[in-house]
């Protein structure tokens, strides 16, 4: 039985206690937050705190709070040489208080409170400087059912601001098309097949070769037709931006 | 029998011919392309041609040619008062000539002629200036297995618009992913199941509600390391405009 605990209380720290329940070899055995109100709900299922002295002792202790609060709650932690692990995509794990066996549990995936998940899709990335401590991490991440993958200082960074391209970026362009549509009285549920298939293209064949529209033929006339159409600054700025950068890609 | 004769060889084109296999209701009675070597593979299984003058008979002919060739192959059909509707998003119903009773017959999806795709998920947007050829076409969509949407002169165009935004430039987007995680000897892999989810949630919560992230949160600091990570002028761009976007949607 690998013994657990949960540090925070965002949505990272939500889904994965949720997730947590499932696998028979894991057991949260207790889950801490600043704030014991938040998670008082789950109370009558799992030990809950808000002491940090009173923590419980476990194979690892996950710290799932924002990036800023790693160093200082890592540091506050009355013990060491226990793994200590964090589970943001952008923050070092040198963050966590060297008196810690330290690494990262980087659950990569969008998470919202209200929208349900299915964790097994969830990559996860680990980061440790020991050996034993990647295999537990691993072992951990396995049992949720998820891939896991070993990343180095490097690499977790990069994909933390990739995923703030394919996620935050691309939400933010279904928002802008949401507006054109709003805008002409047209209904945004047509194109949810499209985004369904723009996603689910590029599972197979790179995002090079799936590439498709005005702006990869340079078809210069519809382009036009499509700046005249936009009567937004923003939205035309990104057009253009975007339009350019397809261009460049396939040697317009 | 509906009887259709399909116009065109390019990816729209093939990928409606092949649909239009399976409805007992559909007989592509010809299939036109200007260079007949193009569609020649087919030649067993439907009668093709490349001469005008020696078009069958059927109740409507569907143009799906690039939008500047609309015009000139409408006109150059040598009869008039039957229905002919061509598939662009983009291009106006009265670029088929007004001999004819026109419609516009437009499938919003991504075609690539190397990716199969299940024509049930394609919403047909249909355009006509008759109430019986909107109900033809209608017939012919639902035939399909396809959800079919009345759309006006306005909304079409629209639609359009956004469909190059939710595909194009995520499909760039993605791109520019591809570029980061490749630049630091990161596997793209990883995110995919990201890039499914971002695709998922949006089919039930609105983009405004469903997005998270840096510039939502106007986290500062991880913005600021994220362009730090940023040594392509162009991803910078993108960076800055969409984050700046992102910001002021959710009112920072």
């Amino acid at each position: 039985m690998i013994k657990i605990v949960l540090l925070g209380a965002g949505n990272v720290a939500t889904h994965l206690y949720k997730a947590f329940k499932s696998p028979s070899n894991i057991e949260v055995v207790q889950w801490y937050n600043r704030n014991k109100k938040t998670i008082d709900s789950y109370k009558n299922e799992v030990n809950i705190t808000d002491n940090l002295n009173q923590l419980a002792d476990a194979d690892v202790y996950i710290i799932a709070v924002s990036d800023d609060a790693i160093e200082a709650l890592s540091s506050a932690l009355p013990f060491d040489k226990r793994l200590v692990v964090h589970t943001s995509g952008s923050a070092s794990l040198y963050d966590i208080d060297k008196k810690h066996f330290r690494g990262v549990f980087y659950p990569l995936q969008t998470f919202s409170k209200t929208v349900d998940l299915d964790f097994t899709t969830v990559p996860i990335c680990i980061e440790t400087l020991r050996k034993q401590d990647y295999k537990l991490l691993k072992t951990i991440g396995e049992s949720l059912g998820c891939k896991t993958y070993k990343v180095n200082p490097d690499q977790r960074p990069a994909l933390h601001l990739a995923a703030v391209f394919v996620n935050n970026f691309t939400n933010q362009i279904y928002r802008v098309a949401h507006e054109i549509t709003e805008k002409h009285g047209a209904d945004f549920d047509i194109l949810k097949p499209l985004i369904t298939e723009t996603a689910r293209k590029i599972q197979d064949v790179s995002p090079y070769m799936a590439q498709t529209g005005p702006a990869k033929r340079n078809d210069k006339k519809t382009i036009k037709r499509h700046l005249k159409l936009l009567d937004n600054q923003h939205h035309e700025a990104i057009y253009k931006l975007l339009t350019s950068s397809i261009k460049k890609t396939h040697g317009h």
